[in-house]
């Protein structure tokens, strides 16, 4: 059995660590090891949290992890930074803030950035997720902030999503996008002892009733033929779970346990109406699909010389290809390859 | 040859739209004209124009026509609605304000909205662009509202990109999400008459500031492997293009002289630094690759079983293979349908 994946089974966090890095990496180095321990993954509490830079999404995850180390759960913590050159300085100064639970042993916090793709990150998270799953934490709670697609592919790991907002961010960078909505179970508006809270509150519940179920399932569903047509349609439409609004001072440990509450809410919703296996069997597909479209292009492009592949692109740029051809040429130059 | 690809040529605006509604539908009866159209296209300058709800985009695009009309030349706009319900009544209000120029013959307007597919919006949005292109369209006016990955796809279609930002949208619906801010080539401050206006500049200045070259870089290069590991770093490097803020009034017809000045500065600067090509290679090779994803995923799913593929699902959400392994045995299971 792979030497790493042992280790990290008996509980040594500088294998984990090291597993870490591989997958951070994207290296080949991790496979057998994740393999070797995915059957003892599926036991963690799976948590995203995410929203925009200064909503202090990173205190709400640290006072999160209080509540459950309160409980005697272990808790492993994922920060996941999309390196927009925009939100660094948010980044550094939600890991610092993060230095208040090293000390716990319960605890494991790890931050990732991407290594140039927004992909490969998603699929690293959903790695670093079921290591720290097996790695036996009962609670992995998923950190991420940015902005658009990249994080709601993050936060599709999370059995529970928690979109954090904040009131009085300035009139010049705002925190509620109508996307990062979409996939919200449980809504946050933290430093809600600011003025304005009650505006935000109002906001957020009025586009909830604008449209909140149908644009969930369109989410859930995302990555369009994908879900939309083979995944029954009735599993989405059960779903009508409100996502309820919660107002926390996270830095003063306010609304913690009334968050921790609307989270376990949330798990008992989705076991009482069966939607648990449902859901997750959509997270597999769409993993599926996501790592078969990554792999089946890098099959191509290996199986089909460079110098072909730029022939084609430059046939295309002169207009004597149109790319629905050329994609055809490409599949008819990889079948040529391996026959 | 094929008749509805004569007829646009010929200039018959009907063939245009019964097109453009095949594309719309991603039906395949659309794959021939398009081949026939494409070696016609090339000739139209494309411009994105995107920006959230209440930024007054539409009214912009509206104001932008009518310069290019002045100028004689004749515009195609197509806006493009990735059907959330949070942003439906802006968009309606959108297409009530843009009859303004339905009069005008030298114009032609196209709604598009997706079909359940986010994907297949960014590929039928580059066929309808190319649709226009071929009719001969001087100028194509891309507008697309929404958050996130979306319409950065939707305007990467584009040569030159417009980010449409505006003052006191309030405290809760606000507009710059610095993933956008990414991929303007121009940035546009509208409702500049509002009260607000400065400090939505200053705030625009200071993002730029902090971190534009490198972020635009990394969005020009999105979609992960792809872009950053093959296209030769010195292509991105060379685009220290700093997007000019340009302050407009579109409903006073305000600024929209300065606006496309600015949008003749970017192309002219792309020309002179010998960037048009490269950028077009650039986004060729972008598109080939999401055909190829799609195509290769689709034919997979094609060739394998349901209930082959199903019974992988569900050995994973058992824990009894992993994803990974679970990638091989699809491809296997192909690769045994096709001997």
């Amino acid at each position: 059995m792979n030497e790493l994946a042992v280790a990290v089974l008996e509980g040594s966090r500088r294998a984990l660590a090291r597993l870490l890095t591989l997958v951070e990496n994207e290296s080949d180095g991790a496979g057998e090891a994740l393999a070797e321990l995915f059957p003892h993954t599926g036991r963690a509490r799976i948590i995203g949290v995410t929203g925009a830079p200064g909503t202090g999404k990173s205190s709400l995850v640290n006072a999160l992890a209080r509540v459950y180390r309160e409980q005697n759960k272990t808790v492993g913590i994922i920060a996941v930074d999309p390196t927009s050159p925009f939100s660094g300085g948010a980044i550094l100064g939600d890991r610092i803030r993060m230095r208040d639970l090293a000390g716990d042993s319960g605890v494991f916090i790890r931050s990732m950035a991407t290594r140039g793709s927004l992909g490969g990150l998603a699929h690293a998270t959903r790695d670093a997720v079921r290591l720290l799953d097996a790695a036996g934490f009962d609670v992995v709670l998923v950190e991420t902030v940015g902005a658009g697609q990249s994080e709601v592919d993050i936060v599709r790991t999370a059995q529970t999503t928690i979109v954090v907002e904040a009131p009085g961010l300035g009139d010049d960078i705002q925190a509620i996008k109508a996307g990062i909505l979409e996939i919200a179970d449980v809504l946050v508006i933290n430093k809600a002892d600011r003025p304005g809270a009650e505006n935000t509150r109002r906001a957020l519940r009025s586009m909830l009733e604008l449209g909140h179920p149908v644009a969930r399932a369109r989410i859930i569903a995302h990555h369009g033929r994908l879900a939309l047509d083979e995944q029954p349609a009735e599993e989405i439409d059960a779903a009508v779970w409100v996502p309820p609004v919660v107002s926390t001072v996270a830095v003063a440990d306010s609304g913690i346990d009334e968050l921790a509450q609307a989270i376990e809410d949330h798990h008992a919703y989705l076991q009482e109406h069966n939607m648990t296996e449902a859901l997750e069997r959509q997270r597999v597909r769409i993993e599926l699909y996501d790592r078969l479209r990554v792999t089946l292009l890098d099959r191509l492009l290996a199986d089909v010389p460079a110098e072909d592949l730029s022939g084609v692109i430059e046939r295309i740029q002169q207009r004597q290809l149109d790319p629905r051809q050329a994609v055809e040429t490409l599949l008819a130059l990889q079948r040529g390859v391996r026959e």
